[in-house]
């Protein structure tokens, strides 16, 4: 089955549908609908038991138009993109003098008085080995440390790895304290202008102008699709993606690869007639990117059946291969973890600990006390194109997707098929705080 | 001084200030002029013998705004770019179907009848090892040849060899008996799209919006500067690039490098006080981009001095380095070009045979007998970022254009040393003439 999998195409075809048919699906746009329709038909297609969609709600953040360019020293024309969420600047734009810092900690140890009246400058530059959730704290809090000292905007370096004129866009947050800043990011060569044009040391002037709405309430999906089990349905082994992207690109990696690699893992499951005890369910949630709402949404219809939730892992970071299997399960479980671990040796994948987070939308789950899993993926070119124009069908290369779809295929028919609980519920909760105790 | 050279910094540094202060320098823009003075001022600072500039007069096309988005099967909007010289599509835009022709020559073999009242596609892909200047065809002379067949409009592949959502600009010219249509490009990941739909087998809408201008005169200059020969100060050997760039990026292969590449070499040599016999003249060109007017402008100018133009060689095809020596020389000059070419190979340089274009600008100095000279560069990246808003500073590797520069020192110091005359003249129109006979 491992091998026969390795070499099925299924989902590098359904990612090719979503791109093409789809394309971008900003979460509360027009396109957001239009994917349901698709997820929905496409489950429909690949011969899930059972396909059905649950509402999320969630408001309507709106891009209309930004520009940013440099007055002085010497003017030029930058490659800017909005945060998700930010609001606009004042009629007529910002102009100001920007203040660099490098990274939020350098901002908050910044003095209010160089702050004051300026564009605030976060030039934190991700590197291919450097934290990812360090440096997009700039981008999601920057905004409100720059306000309480008097900024007039917030412009990031772009949480990005690549050296593109394309830059990288993400949900950024209002503290309830701050005054709301416009935020946005400029793409890696264009700050990399800037610090080259503050090294002469004269100040940098920016005009910025960012207009955005948010208005409205929207109903979305998850959309979600299940394998039945043949002997214990009502347990499940919960995998997906999240369905919607950001409106730049369209959402290849960020996160169409998730949704094709768990249905295509579930479709070749079905296609091969492999029916397990459990069931296997697939949900592709709403909205992911401005604050895992779709997550929220499904743990609050759920949270009665936590216990049910046998084994959860989310496929959001890319297109893999995936690398490593870690889990989250009481001790008992260990031994079918490690049955899961050989079988993947064969697919490159190494045995990880048993500490693990099943991925951004079932975190709220994991929480909640279940059982989790983490298919690891390699993750060198994903910040590349993630949140950028550039995250297309032509980035995915069907021989890492196929074996991401391979590993999440025997993951999840194995923890379907396992004869022992993976404990899910209070004695997960308690082993893992004493496991942190300890 | 060969060694010397390869560690000399001075050429990046140059590109980085032309790339930072200056910028984006479109021919007719307000940039422009602020090229040309940039180029002045780092010519007296480098320290020339002798700076002054001529002026070069033409049209100006102008960028208004872009906009191209799939309407059916499916909804998309499009990475795409103005062709430099395209007109406006009229007001309200061209809405049609598109019809996918793989080249310039298919077009040509296409009946009128599949192409009348829709906007033609040419798909030519450029790759690493295909001839740009066959499939940058299909840009210059696509418009013409689809509007004779009734087309409303072109759209093309972005003629570049990357994978990105930057679309490719560059210039395109209408014939006198073909009615004027729009013609842009699209970045390639978006003409990816476009097959992906295609194959579907329904038609595929655009919705084409461009607007442009073309309308006033301008006048800006070749810039110049020369250090004088001690002996033979009126014969010259005569290097550069172009000043102008594309208005998407800001010129740093295209031809930023070229320039610094040529500025760099003839500053190394006064730096080092290797004062040659013949003067050796650094022409940075007015727009070449939008047709060699900078080029055409300079032979207008120079036209009664070609036999003091010893050997001519203009740097435009990136940051190098440079891979083979060629030249195009009488027979008796092939002894130094053996010299050059035993002492480059300490840099990597081979030795090409006698048969040199010495690039676009000087072109038309060779058609009237100048002795020319082509350092050929390693271009596999080149057309990554060419005419795209990724041709940016970060791009340039200083080991690269460090070859590069040492490379044109050593060819411009031993041109203009040389006791031997390279013939430039009847002579050698005549000898071009006897070999292709031959």
């Amino acid at each position: 089955m491992r091998e026969h999998a390795l070499s099925d195409n299924r989902s590098y075809e359904i990612l090719e549908s979503l791109t093409t048919e789809v394309g971008a699906r900003l979460a509360g746009s027009e396109a957001d609908l239009r994917a349901v329709a698709w997820a929905e038909a496409k489950m429909r297609a690949l011969g899930l038991d059972k396909v059905w969609k649950e509402p999320v709600q969630y408001p309507v953040w709106q891009r209309l138009s930004e520009q940013a360019s440099v007055i002085s020293p010497y003017p030029h024309r930058l490659q800017v993109t909005a945060l998700g969420h930010s609001v606009s600047t004042p009629a007529g734009g910002v102009q100001a003098d920007i203040v660099h810092v490098a990274s939020l900690q350098d901002l908050k140890n910044t003095d209010a008085a160089k702050v004051r009246g300026k564009i605030v400058f976060i030039d934190h530059k991700l590197k291919k080995s450097t934290d990812y959730g360090e440096v997009a704290a700039g981008r999601s809090r920057g905004a409100s440390e720059a306000a309480r000292k008097g900024a007039l905007a917030l412009v990031i370096r772009s949480v990005g790895t690549d050296s593109h004129r394309l830059p990288h866009t993400g949900v950024m947050h209002y503290d309830e304290d701050a005054p709301r800043i416009a935020a946005a990011a400029i793409s890696n060569p264009d700050a990399d202008l800037l610090v080259r044009m503050l090294k002469r040391g004269e100040p940098v002037r920016l005009d910025l102008r960012i207009q955005t709405a948010m208005e409205g309430n929207f109903t979305s999906y998850n959309v979600i699709g299940e394998l039945r089990g043949s002997e214990q349905p009502d347990d499940y082994v919960l995998i997906g993606g999240h369905l919607d992207s950001w409106d730049l690109g369209t959402g290849a990696v960020d996160d169409g690869a998730g949704c094709a690699i768990t249905l295509g893992a579930a479709e070749f499951l079905r296609r091969h007639q492999l029916r397990p005890r459990r069931s296997i369910r697939v949900v592709l949630y709403a909205n992911e990117e401005q604050g895992l709402i779709g997550g929220r949404a499904y743990h609050a219809a759920h949270r009665h059946e936590i216990s049910r939730i046998q084994a959860a892992s989310e496929a959001d970071s890319g297109q893999g291969p995936v690398k490593t299997l870690r889990s989250d399960v009481v001790p008992a479980a260990l031994v079918v973890v490690g049955q899961m671990q050989q079988v993947l040796t064969g697919l490159g994948v190494s045995a990880g600990g048993n500490q693990a987070h099943p991925g951004p939308d079932m975190g709220v789950l994991r929480e909640a006390g279940a059982a989790s899993f983490s298919l690891d993926m390699q993750a060198d070119d994903y910040f590349d194109v993630h949140h950028t124009a550039d995250d297309t069908f032509d980035k995915i290369e069907p021989v890492r997707i196929r074996q991401s779809c391979a590993a999440f295929a025997v993951f999840a028919w194995m923890a379907a098929q396992s004869p022992v609980d993976f404990g899910s519920g209070d004695e997960l909760i308690q082993g893992r705080k004493n496991r942190t105790a300890g």
